[in-house]
């Protein structure tokens, strides 16, 4: 049976995946989880963002169900790059995987795209880029500085990446893959990305290409969202296109995400795109929708698709019932997700 | 009088250019105009696209007003670096300034937002960052490639821009300044601009400041547009934003745009955000309004205030009179512009 780690973590954290955790019992009873402290509270309390022994621990799951952490008490950053970006490199969590789907009952704000229209899903990378951590200045707080950011390509990182989104693209319906960069400027990782998708895209003769520049793809998400399938592309336009892709669809509420190392080597991780949320906090009011939409990609990733499934119908049954207008409690929107898993 | 050089390029360039230039005549009778002929058919008849020649020519003038440049027969990114990246470093054009309108009259894709509510300006820096050209790759085409994109930033380059960016905002009604960055991941950069902020914001007490990371803005653009007065970001950062605001505020067949240098030192560049659309060129059904616009900011630029105003009102009458669905003829909205600048 699954073994998987909570980090519960900061502000509605807490709430949200008590109700992830409720349907995951419901739809694959004897799930064996473990709480980890870990977030804002931690950090205050100790100093320490994750110690090495906890991520020793957590390494030994088969994935990691996260929360939120942060908190504006906590200097910026510390949390982000300490704990976050600290274990997508630590367990070499290189799909980030981000669906997005115009659910219908639920309102985006384009007058010109119809519930159900929308359901493509970013395959961003997770390891290398700009997220590197390589750079540097001089000068600090002279007239003179310089500081400079370096973004990381590899063969490796680019093609398993671009692998797994075709074979993603490949079992869906539409067949197709948009490759997202910007070839025109960022000449050498372009052409690296460009080549290596040309080469696995020639593996695939049943998918469909295309390319599109970053400031186009970031334009069409707003005017088109319906013309993407799959789009696979670097850590930094990937963090940019997936939150207008959340934006289009009803906002980052509802956006669920996995920072996913295939292989199984070590744990991926299932996280809910929204943050803390602290002004919300303990009210009960927080929507767990995007949470239990994480653990649905959890299930799927432990190779549980049916329960995934049953997890995602369950949303998609709670959305097209809601009012508009009449606000949520946090419990009742899992009990009835839970119950309309099991159904 | 006004010098100015016009390049109007390929496709539908030398249409709306006509139509600029027709509306700049009306306004400013007596502009001096010469035109220089660059772009795709330049570049095949003769296998240059800028040479030195023609750049000393071009930096003896008051401002260039350009069309578009671009064809699906030139290899991708032949013109952009070799013609408008290379005209915005060379000239030191490091104000990339892009105002968005959602005019009444023009159905924007947001349910959310009215017209008139949309009204901000981004101030993208032109000459640094990742558009700097410092990358490169090795064991190029062999499983162990690399290929690296250096972003550069400086003292220098930040604050003049951000220093531009709080004059704009202390001379419009809202006066606020937000600030678009990715502090917690390209840290070094990321507080070399953030550092820089806060020290003009403090020359400029009654401009108000925000800071947004650059996935938060992209979300916010598209779901409280109406938020924005003044955004100011680096090269790549605005590249894509200024693609967002456009989309939702009618998209980029409505977007101006001006490449300046505010010293006056070397001219300054205005053209529309739209490409040469080759399937439609040359059939007089492209829409000028994006050039005309680009015209206004050419002239506020130099000095002419009255005459910006003038044109930028009378595009404002243009759209709210257009009436939906009915097909636009190029010359006819050139001459109607025109018509409404001088009334
Ligand atoms: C918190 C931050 C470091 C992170 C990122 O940039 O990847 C977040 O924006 C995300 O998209 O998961
Ligand atoms: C053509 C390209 C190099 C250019 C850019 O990236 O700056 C364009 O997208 C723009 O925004 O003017």
């Amino acid at each position: 049976m699954a073994r998987i780690a909570v980090v519960a973590g900061d502000g509605i954290g807490p709430e949200v995946v008590g109700q992830a955790r409720k349907v995951l019992d419901a739809v694959l009873p004897g799930i064996e989880a473990t709480e980890y402290d870990l977030g804002a509270a931690r950090y205050h309390r100790t100093g320490e963002v994750l110690p090495d022994s906890v991520l020793t621990e957590l390494s030994g799951h088969d994935a990691i169900l996260l929360g939120a952490v942060g908190d504006p008490s906590v200097p910026p950053g510390v949390l982000e790059r300490g704990l976050l970006l600290k274990l997508r490199f630590a367990f070499d969590q290189y799909v980030n995987l981000r669906p997005s789907r115009l659910w219908p009952g639920v309102a985006g704000p384009l007058a010109t795209v119809k519930p159900g229209e929308v359901d493509l899903v970013v395959v961003r990378e997770g390891t290398e880029g700009l997220y590197a951590g390589a750079g540097g200045s001089l000068h600090r707080d002279t007239p003179a500085e310089v500081a400079t950011e370096e973004s990381l390509n590899t063969r490796h990182g680019v093609e398993r990446v671009i692998r797994d989104a075709f074979a993603r693209a490949a079992r869906r319906e539409r067949r197709k893959v948009t490759l997202v960069h910007k070839t025109n400027v960022l000449t050498h990782a372009g052409s690296l990305w460009a080549r290596t998708f040309e080469a696995v895209a020639a593996e695939h003769p049943d998918v469909a290409t295309e390319y599109q520049h970053v400031d186009a793809a970031a334009m069409f998400l707003v005017t088109q969202p319906q013309r993407y399938d799959v789009v696979v592309t670097d850590n930094l336009f990937g963090d940019i296109l997936t939150d207008i892709a959340a934006a289009v669809t009803g906002g980052i509420g509802l956006a669920a995400s996995g920072s996913i190392n295939p292989s199984g080597a070590y744990p991926s991780m299932f996280e809910p795109v929204h943050g803390s949320a602290p002004d919300i906090a303990g009210k009960g009011l927080a929507d767990p929708v995007a949470a239990v939409l994480s653990a649905a990609l959890l299930l799927d990733q432990l190779g549980h698709a049916d329960a995934a499934a049953r997890v995602t119908a369950a949303v998609g049954a709670e959305l097209a019932n809601r009012t508009p207008g009449v606000p949520l409690r946090t419990e009742e929107v899992g009990d009835r997700l839970a119950g309309y898993a099991v159904a």
